[in-house]
């Protein structure tokens, strides 16, 4: 195959294909036509069109008259002219009367409804079934797509399975009407191809699917798979498996690799898989699957794409900290399209190509180097898109004779969001078919061969964000540490092998560190697993109040010299000790599986928020390092800059055992001052590699002493201590008020009035708003009730639904909640594990009993025998006025709350003691603008869970009874270690000023 | 005269004067010599010249040979080259070792003294004889100026003035000696000039010169002036009234009119005045004198001068906050010199002409002006510096024959500075000899005539500064109000005539205002008028219990709004009120004046800065409004803002009656809190004023409640009040300690842990290093520790003092704070005034008795009988262990300690419970260096007494026992009154996600 030759005859046949295309105009883009007209406004107005796609996004949730009209106003009252194109073919004029916005509202409606409806072959079975015969009459093939994948419960998943066999019923038996396609003399289409033809999203069949637990994903989806492809091998169809989120891929073609090496299904060939071009890794990807293939001798068919989330990936990368898995440029992706086409087509004696593309040169390229390579016919197919550019299509078909439509079917409600990617597609820059139909390109520009050597050069466009911290060039930029992906193997197996291990390292016995020095005590705590009460974590040595003393001691002695020590130096030792916890990540990560029951995500972003306090308050110091210089006038310096207090003692929880201890210590150490950090007893082993980490990093002597030990015995003396002169602490409100109680007594001999940073509790609500995307706030609300059992000071508590919605939300929650697993956290299946320990199940419990007695008591789950473990509960009819909507459980407990209106909802999210978190599921912008202000709590999430605030991104902290102070991981945080100091230099002497470029001498 | 023509011949006389010059350089630019080298040097490394001169300054006081090494190491030890060119003849190579060091040491003392001595005829009287005969010897007339002219008491102002009568014996029986110059049919040089010429600076003559005090300055000055002048008529001599800094130009003049008509001297002609062209005003003052003298038909003489004072007058003018006084173009000032020249030409037959330039052009207008004018040779002389420009001299005297040398005569240690003053003229980018005999710029140019027009071409270039709250547009760059400007007739009046109008409204009742409304109670309390105590200044209404729940009440429904108004619109107000006080500012600080006892600047100076804290509150909320966006991952929107904490009680002192008032309560509105505010019981009218403020600034009700009240009847109800989440208190550290203590407490029903902002006391020391300027620092510490009676948190109350120059300062601190004046504050002359109240006065009769005790009092003042005043009391012999050493005793009671060595003055400043201000006066690098760190108080000073904090430049506060909170009038300070919030939003829908330019969206 000569390439230069291949190029003419690839742009001869794009040339031929654009004279097929004549001069129609895909109904979508024809100005005529209200859609015409909406595209156009939306392709040149940006923020128009983010508007129109989150409006069609929240359509179907606007139930009445009033809540649509409400919508519009708020999604579109900014912008004059906006209501004239949307309103296009409304009756009545005005959108400003009551009467008007009826009409008008309902026109919209109308109008975005026929929109989706162009892009679905049919919302019931019946429906569905007549017009494929009419595309067929056309002489085009179908592959069946059900509408709807986002399944929150085992139920949902259950139904979608459902679904698809009803479908194919119906289609077993539209089958034998139709005529087939192309030669006549077959009972295939085109002599090769089954009639019927369906695509399948695997996520769709398990609710829980969950790329850390491979297995059992695979193995539950499977359980649901296969029914629905005996099926079609039962009435002789195809079944394509599609490929959706870069975090499915794996667990998607492993699917793929069961059911087609199923001996049961092997010798049935009609199995296709869909495989996308834009991830950097598809090559690899598809030279390991052609690889299966011929080693299993199984021939397989492959539908490539280009992939349809962007920019999802995009984003889950950039917020996850990863490299982003696909091409960031369109040239790049074309690329890898006619790559792997190429790559599939010489391999066509093993595997069947479907070219799905509306890009007229991706496709000639297809033909040509199927052409060139004397690929046979029934090795390939093109496939489009039901509903969009028809010219494309049919000029295809005139080509190629052999066309596929993928036509999605179903319910409105999943259709528009169907039709929001869709939309995307045809108004993206990027888009072949803008280019084409709207802007009118060159031919030779739109056939040439895509260069992927013009990089990144993406129509979404950069701009380096020089942040605070990202100035200090010296130690660069402030990024959290990556999530853990769990869809790579090695790192699943990481956690496992390092769990192994560690269990081989329990039982042992922890010394005090004190002043440089291992201190042994008589007195140690045991700590026990909680999920297997009888096996002991480690032996920790208890400081009396005479190790205290020392320990005191010998802080305030470190802290001469690390108090005048340079905050650059000081930061330097938390960068070693990031590095250290980096490289020991897997083993941190294992102790809080076992010692305090965390699952493997919520043990690893634990260790991680670690990392990012030290990373973090490193840069932070630095920054803060700096004087600032303030005033301009000449013959003055003023500098402004901080210094540290004194003695710290750092009083920290279980919950995050290392990510707050490290936390608070971190903050103390770089900021100047010298620590006494009293883990939890229930994490004491924990504490220890807090300690083990500062170690490593060869901190001074005295500058962070571990005195671990029973609050009974020297939490007062701790706090009392006249030489300590700042307490950090986190936990409940009890124990932080009494400390700020008895700090606040500054005896004679006291040098300075200690100093108290607190977080408290939290008693969070997530508001959902009637017009809620409940497919986002189901799984959210569940992780932030109950991930790591509702044992986070963030954690949902309470739930306020807007009656509207309420028995809608209720049923998926308890559908969803139901579809849970409990067991302990070493293994991933398991959704929630055991809760702290006996004293905290027993508190639980009673909190269980009266959830009983004040409301009713909707859903309890089952829980196994050993260890500490509480059901999962819901309860309902709860009201402000009750204990469980006020009182801080930390437990997997949600009350639920039915309230009138958003108002009401408002005023219950806000009338606890404690402001910590929230949420608001809503898609008003009013509410939401709304609540930025009156949703009076620290950290406010919309669209999001209440839990999982990220260093930097989310400084975390509240107000009432949930804390004093500043937020951890935020700007101000640094400063409350420290006191300000102004020191102002008069620099005229005899008349004589030295002059500084900041000064403003003469006007 | 023809203008063109007389430009023609300015430049004939010109290029005659440059040939007159021939190849001479003068000896301080003889590249050759030591000199030289170190100039040339200067010239082009501007951080060495800053060493340089500032090494100059400080080289008298290094009295050992330690010392003078140690200082020569700190000052140059940076830079490699600079002892190379600075030990330039010392025999010995290498400056590291110590046998070299003595040598380099040694000679460069030499080299320097030296070069000093070359500006100074001589140091004492016969050897200024013997140098005077000389230069008479060569045709050089003189006139003689004794160096010395800081004066920091009445005995060194006596001392000075002896010294010219001392002098002027010495040349009155010299002059029979010396040959006339010129004719020699005459006792005059050239027939009518005297022999003896003296000039003499006002300022030195009278200790406590002060601009407020115009008529007690300008009388007591004329007291000394006069036996010196009529020594002058007794020997037929002349004597020149220098005017030095702007701000005594006033006086000065003054003191020419008075001296010249008086009836003594009415008949003698031969008293002139040097008048500065820099100063904007001098065409005004060069009038205003013509026209006195002609008027008076008193003929006067004008010794017209550029000033010499430019850097000074800029830093002061800027630091005060007003326009600038002097031409920043040096163009301008040449301009406005043969300007003035002419006009006194013109003149000539009422007023003599000194022209003292070293400028070619300027010379020769004068020469062709005089000549186009016809002035007689009698009628105008020309000057120049001796030492300098030798060249010049010589070809000025073969140009006119008529040649006046300014001579300095007296001790090294004055002359030192005088040094200075010529270095920085000889190496000014402006200097004519600089650009004539270093740059040999062209004839032409610097023959040209000034061009005024290009202005704002100095030399020192200007950047515009965009400071945190300067990037504010809306509401422009925050300046602080400038200071008041006694040297102005109308400003002086405008005290006088407040205070009168004030005492008329003396005596009033006024009711408490509370949601809004005047609430008038039974209860009131007299505050009277400190140095009056029969002057009841006003009665005001006290609140109860009763009131302050209807206040707390008023302030929480007005926070239901107050807290979402917008904070701009919050700001708005402030600066209404800033506006506001600016108007009525004369009243203001009447008030002040009569109920506090503040003097008329301390009076003026508190309210200044409540006026700063409304316009730097209201800018930085406006700052602190906008939401930090954080973190720049796609798909979400972090943003980081501030709401207020709720209901805040302010209680404020009476020392800085309406300021600290002011500033706390701003502070709390701005952030959109509500306040109640208690104002001192001993300075309630004036809190009454800030009410009035607010109230014409139209607050909303509830907003802003007045409830002043007793301490012992109202303070813990206050406290203690549930609803209350804010406690702003300046005062004692007793009444703090309470308060913090009292609202550690949370009590069930209180939401939220109230934060408390305390400002508490201070025991603040002032070291004296033993290379300390103590012209600087006497006057410094005087003011520090006794204006306003020593009643300011930053009061000095200590002053320790290196032992090498202990006995120097304790005699001239003695001297001149037995200068100061003590009496009520209305009368501008007086220094001091009386104390608070009875209660005060007796507390610090009785330190004053246990100073006694403790150690030895050096000093205590007499004082007026009627009113609460205690004395100014020095007392000696205090060491740490002291109560004199650690307590706060709020009154003019200043303990003085001895200390070995700096280490040890540092150990002390540190040793007191207190952390709030501190002051060192050092000329050692190395030592300020060190106290940067290591002197641990909130508000440090170099070089400067340490009260007086202005706002922005340097925010107030300490810790230790001295306050908890950040600093008032600095960026962190409104931080406190806010809790931070926030708000995540998840922008992604569908996989859809809008971009912000933030987003870092591809790498």
């Amino acid at each position: 195959m000569d390439p230069g030759q291949l190029q003419t005859s690839i742009l001869t046949r794009g040339r031929e294909f654009f004279a097929a295309l004549g001069n129609e105009t895909p109904s979508i883009f024809k100005k005529n036509y209200w859609t015409g007209k909406v595209m156009d406004w939306s392709m040149s107005h940006e923020d128009f069109k983010v508007q129109l796609f989150r409006f069609i996004d929240v359509l179907p949730y606007l139930s009445t008259e009033e809540m649509l009209n409400e919508h519009i106003q708020e999604y579109f009252a900014r912008d004059e002219n906006v209501p004239a194109v949307l309103r296009f073919g409304a009756k009545s004029a005005g959108i400003g009367g009551r009467l008007g916005m009826k009409v008008v509202g309902k026109t919209i409606r109308k109008n975005l409804e026929n929109m989706a409806l162009q892009f679905i072959i049919g919302n019931t079975i019946p429906e569905t079934i007549k017009n494929l015969g009419k595309l067929r009459n056309k002489n085009f093939a179908f592959t069946l797509d059900i509408l709807g994948e986002a399944t929150v419960s085992e139920k949902e998943a259950d139904l979608y399975a459902k679904n698809y066999m009803h479908l194919l019923e119906g289609l077993q038996q539209a089958q034998s009407n139709w005529a087939v396609l192309g030669r006549a003399n077959s009972t295939l289409d085109w002599g090769h191809s089954p009639k019927v033809n369906i695509s399948i999203k695997p996520s769709a069949l398990y609710s829980q699917i969950n790329p850390a637990d491979f297995k059992g994903s695979v193995g539950h989806i499977l359980d649901r798979l296969k029914p629905v492809y005996r099926k079609i091998v039962e009435l002789n169809g195809f079944m394509c498996i599609d490929t959706e989120m870069r975090k499915y891929k794996e667990i998607t073609f492993e699917l793929y690799r069961r059911l087609r090496s199923d001996s049961e299904f092997k010798g049935y060939p009609h199995l296709g898989l869909a495989m996308q071009v834009y991830l950097k890794n598809s090559d690899r990807d598809i030279d390991l699957m052609l690889e299966w293939a011929r080693l299993q001798h199984l021939p397989i068919s492959i539908r490539l794409v280009k992939g349809a989330y962007w920019d999802y990936e995009i984003v889950v990368a950039r917020q996850s900290g990863w490299s982003i898995p696909v091409y960031t440029n369109k040239a790049e992706t074309d690329a890898a399209f006619e790559r792997s086409a190429e790559k599939i087509l010489r391999n066509h004696d093993i595997c069947h190509l479907a070219c799905a593309s509306h890009n007229v040169r991706s496709v000639c390229s297809v033909m040509e180097l199927a052409r060139s390579l004397e690929v046979p016919d029934d090795r390939y197919e093109f496939q489009v898109l039901y509903g969009m550019a028809e010219p494309f299509r049919n000029a295809l078909m005139k080509m190629t004779g052999r066309v596929r439509l993928y036509c999605p079917q179903g319910e409105l409600l999943p259709g528009m969001a169907y039709l929001i990617r869709r939309l995307l597609e045809n108004t993206s820059n990027e888009s072949f078919l803008r280019q084409t139909f709207v802007e009118g390109r060159e031919l030779e520009e739109l056939l040439k061969a895509p260069d992927a050597s013009i990089s990144e050069a993406a129509g979404k466009t950069t701009e380096e964000y020089a942040g605070r911290s990202g100035s200090q060039s010296e130690f660069g930029s402030f990024n959290n540490h990556p999530f853990a992906d769990f869809s790579i193997p090695e790192v699943r197996d990481a956690f496992n092998d390092a769990i192994t291990e560690t269990k081989k390292k329990l039982g042992r016995t922890y010394p005090l560190f004190i002043g440089g020095k291992e201190i042994t005590t008589n007195t140690t705590v045991d700590s026990v697993n909680p999920a297997r009460p009888d096996e002991i974590i480690g032996r920790v040595c208890q400081a009396g109040k005479e190790e205290i003393t020392d320990a005191v001691s010998a802080a305030q002695e470190a802290f001469q010299t690390w108090r005048d020590t340079p905050p650059r130096k000081r930061a330097a030792y938390l960068l070693d000790a990031a590095e250290i916890a980096r490289k020991r990540i897997y083993e941190l990560v294992a102790w809080q599986v076992l010692e305090a029951g965390k699952q493997w995500k919520q043990a690893y972003n634990d260790v991680a928020e670690a990392i990012d306090f030290l990373e973090y308050y490193a840069r932070e110091m630095v920054y803060l390092a700096s004087p600032r210089y303030l005033g301009h006038a000449p013959g003055e310096i003023n500098e402004y800059f901080y210094q540290p207090k004194g003695v710290a003692v750092v009083i920290a929880p279980w919950n995050f055992p290392l990510a707050i201890s490290c936390g608070m210590c971190a903050a103390a150490i770089v900021t100047g001052n010298c620590v006494l950090y009293k883990p939890s007893n229930q994490t004491p082993v924990i504490g220890h590699t807090l300690l083990q980490i500062l170690q490593e990093a060869d901190l001074p002597p005295g500058v962070f002493n571990f005195t671990p030990g029973s609050g009974a015995v020297i939490g007062d003396f701790l706090i009392d201590h006249p030489q300590v002169s700042l307490i950090a602490f986190t936990g409940s409100m009890e124990v932080g008020l009494r400390i700020i109680q008895r700090a606040g007594h500054t005896p004679e001999n006291q040098p300075s009035v200690k100093k108290v940073i607190a977080e408290m509790g939290g008693k969070n609500a997530i508001i959902i708003d009637d017009d809620a995307d409940l497919d986002e706030a189901i799984p959210n609300v569940i992780d932030s009730a109950f991930a790591y059992q509702g044992q986070k000071c963030s954690a949902c508590s309470r739930v306020i639904v807007l009656d509207t919605i309420y028995d809608r939300f209720i049923e998926r929650l308890i559908g969803a909640v139901s579809s849970v697993k409990i067991g302990p956290a070493e293994d991933p299946a398991n959704f929630m594990g055991p809760v702290i320990d006996r004293s905290a199940q027993k508190s639980i419990l009673q909190y269980i009993e009266l959830a009983g007695q004040e409301g009713t008591i909707l859903y309890c789950s089952d829980v196994p025998d050993e260890g500490y473990y509480v059901p999962i509960t819901i309860v309902n009819g709860i009201t402000p006025e009750d204990r469980l909507a006020q009182e801080e459980i930390f437990g997997p407990v949600l009350a639920v709350m039915r309230a009138k209106d958003f108002d009401q909802a408002l005023e219950w999210a806000n009338c606890t003691r404690f402001a910590l978190t929230g949420a608001v599921f809503s898609r008003s912008p009013e509410h939401l603008q709304r609540c930025r202000k009156e949703f009076r709590v620290g950290n406010l999430y919309f669209n999001r869970g209440c839990t999982g605030a990220n260093v930097e991104r989310q400084p975390f902290g509240g107000f009432k009874m949930s804390g004093i102070g500043s937020k951890a991981g935020g700007p101000d945080y640094l400063l409350q270690f420290m006191d300000p100091h102004t020191v102002t230099e008069n620099t005229m002497r005899r008349g004589f000023v030295p002059l500084r470029s900041e000064d403003k001498w003469i006007e």
